[in-house]
């Protein structure tokens, strides 16, 4: 029977980690190991200046007062003896989209077990509503992940519309798209007259052309996008050389 | 005169992005806008929870109770009028090689900068004695940044050894090596009894041959790795198409 | 019917919230507002730092991202137009005993309440096995409230022996014992080399005599201790003025 | 030579802290163990779930990753083998007066010291301008320490108007004062259309008599009041008797 690890980063009590769980838990041995807290936005922030509690709930989950990145090292590397086949990540509650894949937790509980050897799928839901949906779709992928055969340091993250399982109208692999810069800092006072500042919502979409994963879920498609954590770039190295030397023979 | 904003993982107080400062100061105007303690390991992680305090030092520069991309979020998108020209992260404590850049608060200082669309470059030491030989790279690149043409999406990770800057051997353009899997966690009991986990040091390297930043370093080379933010791996779309069609005709 | 308001310190998903609730909701109208994670030694903090969130969970309870003394501030004091007639917190997973009332976030809690106007009560158990003793405790004292008059700034601390209700013996009115210093801070070793500090476990008791809290629990009783947060040392001050006359004759 | 362990609330880089320590390093031998970052408002609140780090500083300071609390246990404890003859906290950013003390890091610290067994002062100054005049202050209790005999589990709490020395009007030896109920808690809305909730502002002064500290600094004297740490109300042990007994006759 498959093995798998199941984390998030919306915490162990978010209702999008239940749905994954229900929708996996028939068919596969699962572990659950997710943040004791709301972790959105942690992107692959580890835990190093203090141990790390573990705490079996309840229901059979793994409570970690740490990151997403640390639950899924607690998962994978140690705590039990057994390793999992493949680790999964949400559901998470809003889509991870273009820029979102730098900063959110649920890729970088994915991307963590990557690093970690394991083959990795993080799955979210473009809304709070729908998460039977998403759940099917991860079933449905993690049951053909054996055929899917992936470079070192790959993963897929998956966006799911969200909709009824009968209005969405297929699955579509997709690169990421890109927002432009964020917007401005909001200024606020606090009630001892000292400004403090929130970030603000992301930016307007710069380019989400139709082979992103923003037109495919815009458009009712389940968008599949292949990520890699090497972030060499490649094509760049021979440019940096050149200026280098530049440099070189200026100096 | 060039407008440079300087921010680090270390924190505001850290000997390393005093020592940065005082290498670019005197050829540029510089903001100094960093986190009001130790942030490493942070990632791209930003504050979506709370809104952010910004304290002016009596130094000058400012704290941010926050993570490195929070202060470059706030140093260079509306806080003030003035955009910097160039965003300068470190100089760190310690190398980010490898694997390291998907973990460092330093290197995604330098990232935020690049999302919000300002050159970038993140320097780290390779050791805790000679800033000064670090901050002398720093002040070089940075004098030398006009005539750099990177594609979009794209910064530098800067690597230097801790050596006087007489025993740096040069400059070396690079990719990023790998190291294997981190070691198992470490379990500690508390004086209370329970039994908590520290994330163990990162695994030996995989990967490090004689194009990597470890290999330079080691070297005895600075080590200039172009990085991107783009995390695609457009070179596995049409494998996953492939796969995902096959299970279509299965389905 | 009497309205209360329930909050704790081991967290809004802590088993002994859960039973403090089964054993008051019946006969009540119960709102629970309690920290979104283990706050234990959280002592009368205020988060003041940051706006608050406050989420409704499935369970009809509330959850805050602060402190025990932040939860019952916004449950009694406005975000909802109707206040609680009593503010009970508990049931708390350990004893809350002597110098423990300092620190502890569950007495602190009960004391916010007692600060906001409300009468308060503090419920312990002195283990984590029977916590429907001390609901079944909490019921009577909370049903036998309204004869108890005490005077102002006053709550009731109260703690419970971890035994089944038949086994135990009574109720005893305490007055705090102490315990000696706590033992020496637990150097450990983190992964990097780095040592680091653990608070050490409380110290022997050093004043537990019969008419003690230590004594009551024990023996088997439940231990009613009237608690004041006047800090004022009211027998003291005539010789500190008789200090202060003596320095400045000297001056 | 007297040895003094000096500690706040306000983080180890603050003025206040500074201004302390010059008043007091030429005539004792003076450590400083302070919060790594401003921790207004920690009340008792010790860090019991993870180790501390203790970071020596450029200036001879130690910074510790905790609570005012945490940095007085560590301090007094045991990481010197030389324990201090007196715990001196502040200069507190601000006045600690009334209900304050319940809250305030400050106050906290110099308990912390007192159930450590050593005498303790908590000093504040009510502003932020004339630190020189409560360092002028502390100064003056310090040296006349040895002839002030308090009762056990008593310490000082010293609030110093915001005035030049030649201000002063004089030392008063005070009972705290009572502020009424806090302010309703303000909500706000994030960014991403969020409400929160900020802790309001303090509640207008409810016992502000000529016998309260209020009253004294108000007045341009320098407030002295003595606390304790037993928070027994013993006045109320007979009543609380007598409501039990009554109690059990109804059972």
């Amino acid at each position: 029977m498959r093995k798998l690890l199941l984390s998030n980063d919306d915490g162990v009590h978010a209702p999008g980690l239940k749905a994954l769980y229900e929708a996996l838990a028939a068919h596969a041995r699962v572990r659950v190991v997710a943040p004791d807290r709301d972790k959105s936005g942690a992107s692959n922030s580890l835990t190093l200046t203090r141990p790390l509690a573990l705490t079996a709930l309840d229901n059979g989950f793994y409570s970690v007062d740490g990151t997403p990145a640390d639950c899924v090292y607690l998962g994978v590397n140690g705590v039990w003896d057994e390793r999992p086949d493949l680790v999964i990540s949400g559901i998470n509650h809003g889509s991870n989209l273009g820029d979102d894949v730098l900063y959110s937790g649920t890729v970088a509980a994915a991307m963590e077990g990557r690093n970690l050897g394991m083959p990795a799928i993080a799955v979210s839901l473009a809304g709070s509503h729908h998460f039977a949906t998403a759940g099917r779709v991860a079933a449905s992928l993690v049951g053909a992940a054996d055929s899917l055969s992936l470079p070192p340091r790959s993963l897929l993250n998956v966006n799911v519309p969200d909709l009824p399982w009968e209005a969405i109208r297929g699955f579509r692999v997709t690169r990421l798209g890109y927002r432009g810069p964020a917007q401005r800092p909001l200024p606020v006072t606090d009630p001892r007259g000292r400004t403090r500042y929130w970030i603000a919502a992301v930016g307007e979409n710069a380019d989400d052309g139709p082979d992103t994963d923003f037109a495919a879920v815009e458009g009712g498609y389940v968008s599949i996008t292949p990520l890699q954590t090497d972030l060499t770039r490649h094509g760049a190295l021979h440019d940096v050389q050149g200026w280098l030397d530049a440099l070189s023979r200026l100096a």
